[in-house]
Order: C-alpha cells, then structure tokens, then sequence
C-alpha cells in the first residue's frame, strides 16, 4: 500500500463517527422536490469549511430551458440552489467528477414507516430515513474521501470537482445546469445505489402516452361501437413483440444476468366509465428502456414505426390513428467502454479495499450518467453504496459499512486518477 | 275494419293535439331516479280521470329486498310511488298487463343537449326530452289507446292492468314489487323503443367485475415483478373466447340480423398509478349479455369456470386467483314463443295499421319483461315507438307518428286481446 492511501483509509477508518453524524444531519433534512435548500446549506457549509471553492446558483435560464436534454415540469427553481465545490490541483493531473442528486422522492405513505422518514435512526449498522441510500449516504461517500485527502495534506495534481445537483429524480435538470456551466472533467464518479458494483452503462429511459381511441355503443349492441380496451389489447401485444425484438439484439455480456435488458413497461391504463358501454377511448402509458448505445431519438422512432405499423394493418386504427406523446421525465443513457482507464482505477481500488473483483453490470435504471458523458463529454462510472431495491421505498436505509468501504475506494481511485503532487 | 277498431282508431287522430300535450306535461316533469314522485302524479291524476281503479303504493318491505330477483343499491324508495291502475273487464276475456316505466336516465352533459333537457320542445314531428323515446312516449301510448277505447264506450271482457313503475333503469324493483303484489296476467305489453319492432325475447344482463392480481417492481427491472396488465390481456382474451363460444351456440333466427347476438362488453378497465412502475392489480368491469333462454345463474357459472380453468393454465393466477364479483344492476332474460297469441294479436293489428309486417326480433337489452315473465308468469311482448340510439342520449326525441301509430296497434291488441264485450 502507497504512503497516501495508507493516509486517507486510516483517516477515514478513525473518522467513521464524524462521517455518520454528517450524514444523519443529512438525511434529517427533507430534500424532497422543492425542499432541497436546507439539505445543500449543511453540504454547502462542510464544502466550505473543507476550503474548496464554492460555485452555488440556481439554475434556469433560456439555454438549460432550450436545451434539447432538458425535460423538466418544475415552474421554477427559485431558493435551492446547485452546488458546484472545487478542490483545485497542482496541475498535470486528470480531473474528476464527483456527482450526486440533493433531491429524494417523496416518502409516501408514512404509515408504512417504521421511525419518522427523516429520523436518521441507526439500527443494526444501518441509517435510516428517505434519501439514506438514494443518495445521501453516496454523497457523504464523496464528501469524506476529499476530506481524508485534504485533512492527510495531500495535495493533487488534477481538479475535483464535487457537485451537489437537484432535480435527478426528475430528469436531470441540474446536472445539466452544471455541464452547460462549463464543469466538464476527464472522468466523473456518481455514487447512486448500485450495491457495490461497477455501473459503466445505464440504460435510458422515457415515458411515452398511448391514446386509443374507439367509438362508444350500448354495450348490448356493441358490434355498433368499436372497443377502445380490445385495440389497446393490439397495442400491447406489439409493444411486447417490439420489446423481444429489441432485447434480442443486444449481445452486450453486461446484460448477461439480466433476463430483459432494456424493458417497455407498461405501467398503466385506464380506458372506459360504465360496464355496459363500449369504451371510446383507451390511454396506455409507460415506461420505454434505451439502450446504453443508442439514442433516445432512435429508441422513439423505433416505437413509433412499429405501431405506425399496427395502425396499417388495421381497418380502424387506419382511420383512426393512435396518437403517441413522450411526455414527463426522461433519462439519458451512458455508455462507457469497459478497458476505459476510469474503470480500471476504479476496479484497482475497489481490489484493495474489498479484497475481490467487482461485479460489474449495466444499470437497469438512467442516472445523471447519461448528462454528464452525452452533453458533458465526460467519462463517467456509477458505482456506490446501497441497494436498489429500498431506494423508493418505506423504510429506506443504508448500510453504515457499506458507505465507509465506497468513500476508501473513491478516495483511492481520486488519488490515482488525480495523481499526487511530488511537492507534497 | 271491426266497428270498435275504427272506433278507435278515429278517437286517436282526432286527439292528436290531446295527446301530445299529455306527453309534454310528462316529458317536462324530470322523472330521474328519486324524483320519480311529480311525473307519477300526472300519470295518476290521467288514470284517475279516465275511471281506472288506482293502487298507489311506495315499494319496499322484506318479501321485495329478500327476493332473489331483487338487484338494487336504492336506499329507499319512500315518497315515489308505484301505480297500477285497473280497468276493470265485464268478465270472459283475457287479461292485459300494459307495463311502463316512469324513471328516466340522467341528463348527462347538459351543455350536449340543445334544448332544456325538460324542454318537451316540439319540431318537425318530434319532441325532445330526457325519457321522451324511453319511456314516455310509449306510456302515453298505453294511455291514448286506453283512453281511446273508454272515450268510444267500449266494454272489455278481460282486465287491463295499466303499470307505471319505478326503477326499471336500475334492475327493477318496481316491476318485481307490482308481480309480488299480485299482479299478473295471461299477456303483457311493453312499450320500450324497439323502433317499432316486436320483440318477444330479451337478452338480459348483469355486470362483473374482474379483480387481476399482479406484484409491483420498477419498471427498468420489470422482471421482478408480474404485470396485472399483462394479466388482464389474458382474461379479457378469454372472455373475447367465451363470447364467440356462447354466441356460436345461438340458432335463433330472431338473431339472424345481429352480429353478436349476447355480447361480453368489457365496459372498463383501471390499472397502474405510474408509467414506470409494474401494476400490481387490474380492475375489469363489464356487462354479459344473457340469452333469452338462459338462466342467469347458469351464464355466471359459465363465466367463472372458463375464467377458473384460465387460472389453473397460468402459474401465477394459480397461485394468485382472479377474484370475480357480480355486482350492480341487472336484467333478466325474457322470452316467448313466436307464435303465441299474443304476438299473432299484435302481428295482426301491426298489419292492419302500418299495412306492412313487423320486423320481429330479440331484443339486445334487457327490460321489466324479464321479471314479468320469469317471476311474474306473464307472457311478455316488446313493442313500441322510439329508436334505441336514443334512448339515453343528449337531445334524446321520439318520432310523434310513431307514437300514435303505436298507440293505434296497440288499441287493436287490446280490443281482440281482451275481448269486447257484446252486451256494449
């Protein structure tokens, strides 16, 4: 083991109650959509009193807002602010971002909670509370390795440059505030939930609305109406061909474990108000996986061929065509090589720390990911502590441990990616 | 033409004018379910008049609510009377139930109609209203022809048994409460709009409700959950099955002209609350069409086992059973052999007013004559002016011809029905 990393991983092994007191002020404040301010006032104060150089503005604007990545229903974005916090290098070194979302979906139904959702209560080595896993705990992650690096006086050669964004959840909008800011880097960590695994891909995703339409009749005489629900019936079984025909080409050995790779889901449909009448209208809506290779616009296309297709081969909905939105929040898909250096640094520290291999996967879900290495031209890997599973759920918590062993890693991977100053 | 027939016939064309204004004052009192009470009262008052023996009665009371034919979600029916009004035969002739009811559909959408839904307006021969076609207009039908064969002093062997009932749009407690009252007849006529077609079978009808369990995931792993929706497919493909088979079955020549003789309407169908989450339970509703000679009960049991013997081919239904519920309003069946006597008596009065054949058919709804016939033991025929499209249609209107001419045929089948009296 190298002096440095000897220096940053002790510092972070006797600092394990430092680290969890930060993130339980964390994960007490709400930050749900709206009420990020006074989560990134205690992020914007550590990150201050770390001595980086602070960049905090809220962000909209006619470029984000004309930006064709944007997708976004926020009316404004007014009192919660976007956090950029640089530690600056010596110089000749690569640099790095460090990216993770304030924002935390809504708690839901609190009875379902066993403590308050933002109560921070530790049991049995784990933090609970709305955010602990997505992503709070990743943050802290991110936060304690530039710390042990700065308070074991290390000085590097490339730029960090930590960003602490809003709006993941709902399709990005900070993170593509801080690219069209200019923060743009040689390689970008994002420590959303991945269970400990390396995430070099993402998938994409977008909602797309189906309105069917049909002609209503007494349900007694419906030969004189034409069914909504059965020509939704069509819709949905070719959106199913179309999901096997596109999962059957993607041969990418990430997939391997993955029995639908790039999924449509078809989330919901409502269609119809009296049981004895036929129905006029049918409206699907659902959720269309991109793969980490593909555009968006491709992935559209795609589906709009194929029930531009359906609609040909049927008398009615030839005439009376389907009407396709792609509507709500959106995420861009990532793509990074495997051999990248990113990912062997990464896989290298992740050795050191955990004493194994990493799994390394493509994430059945979108991230910022897809916003920093699309529009940022940024390399970027997903890899942090926390399961999927509980990020949306009651009863969110993360597992103390876990947090620790993702900030020795990251702080690893910073030291080797940076590079440390010879002055030092 | 008999003396008695031209009779009549003469007293209605002189009395247009007299009854069209009974048919307005009707038409401009909202008879909707639980305001029955001001229609009823001018249908009352006219019986009245007219020297009918009156039974004015609120419905209700255990023998009705506990009977099986008993579908209805009214919590009471107090200060809405049902009436029966008895013209009293000399003796010797057959009796003749003539069955309306007073309740009418909402109005719907008030900005559709062009005119006050309560307008009675009058152009181009038809008058507009809610319940102008269903079932006004044949009420008043019933009661010209009545008045017409009183007003020409003609004396009846058998009884007419004149009913203005409530709820037949809700399932037909008004009917079922007037046959347990003792009301019953050798024939019985109703004038719902068959476009003045004869139909002297009904289908009936009951509504489902169709519970498809599924388990919830995200919907970028949806694999790791099950879709209700893709569940539901599968159920509405088999009751799409179930359909053909029952209808397959139907050698009725009534039925020749009608594509589907006893639909499956599946009317609605509610699942998901968001686009990409798997939805974890589906809701289907609809109406089964019941053949004329089939029981309800046994139309149900077709239904469940094809939808059991769905759930032992499919894994997780087997394992997370459909839950089927038979709920809401419904209609039973009626039927009649074409050529009972009444039908050739009402054949024959057709002919001789409209010099032409009736059209006779199976009716695709179900009326009061499902309870008239199966509980009540009264032979039942459906005649009467008024197109079904717009039965619970905005602008709904009836053709004022049609009613006349109706009227006039119907006045004929009760002179020959009951028998006039030779002492007259």
């Amino acid at each position: 083991m190298k002096k440095e990393d000897h220096k940053v991983r002790t510092w972070l092994r006797e600092n394990r109650v430092r680290g969890i007191k930060l993130l339980q002020k964390i994960v007490q404040e709400n930050s749900t959509r709206g009420n990020e301010s006074s989560t990134q006032a205690v992020i914007i104060e550590k990150c201050r009193q770390l001595g980086l150089k602070l960049d905090i503005w809220e962000i909209g604007g006619n470029e984000l807002k004309n930006h064709p990545a944007f997708f976004c229903d926020r009316k404004d974005f007014e009192g919660n602010p976007n956090l950029v916090a640089v530690l600056k290098g010596a110089g000749g070194g690569k640099s790095l971002i460090l990216n993770g979302h304030i924002d935390v979906v809504p708690v839901g139904d609190e009875t379902s909670w066993r403590h308050d959702p933002f109560s921070g209560h530790i049991e049995d080595g784990k933090m609970y509370g709305r955010g602990a896993t997505d992503m709070k705990g990743g943050n802290v992650a991110l936060l304690l390795a530039i710390e042990s690096i700065i308070a074991s006086e290390i000085k590097l050669k490339g730029d960090i440059i930590f960003q602490s964004v809003i709006e993941e959840e709902s399709g990005g909008a900070g993170s593509l505030a801080a690219v069209l800011r200019g923060y743009r880097a040689d390689g970008a960590i994002i420590p959303e939930p991945t269970n400990m695994k390396l995430f070099p891909k993402q998938q994409g995703s977008m909602w797309f609305r189906i309105t069917v339409p049909g002609k209503a009749a007494h349900g007694g005489t419906r030969y004189e109406g034409t069914s909504a629900i059965e020509k939704a019936v069509l819709v949905i079984q070719r959106l199913q061909q179309l999901e096997n025909q596109r999962n059957a080409k993607i041969k990418d050995p990430l997939y391997k474990d993955i029995p639908i790779p790039v999924p449509i889901n078809i989330g919901k449909i409502t269609s119809g108000e009296w049981p004895s009448s036929v129905p006029d209208t049918a409206i699907i809506e659902g959720r269309m996986g991109v793969a980490p290779e593909e555009t968006m616009e491709s992935a559209q296309l795609e589906m709009e061929s194929c029930l531009q297709e359906l609609g040909e081969q049927d008398g009615w909905l030839r005439e009376n065509p389907l009407k396709i939105e792609w509507f709500g929040a959106r995420w861009l898909p990532g793509s990074l090589e495997g051999d990248h250096p990113l990912m062997t640094e990464l896989t290298n520290s992740f050795k050191e720390v955990m004493g194994r291999t990493p799994v390394i996967e493509a994430s059945p879900w979108g991230t910022d990911g897809g916003i920093l290495s699309n529009v940022g031209d940024t390399p970027v890997v997903v890899f942090g502590p926390g399961v999927t599973e509980m990020a949306h759920d009651a009863n969110e918590y993360i597992v103390l441990d876990d947090l620790f062993a993702a900030s020795e890693i990251i702080a690893l991977t910073i030291l080797n990616w940076c590079g440390v100053d010879d002055c030092n």
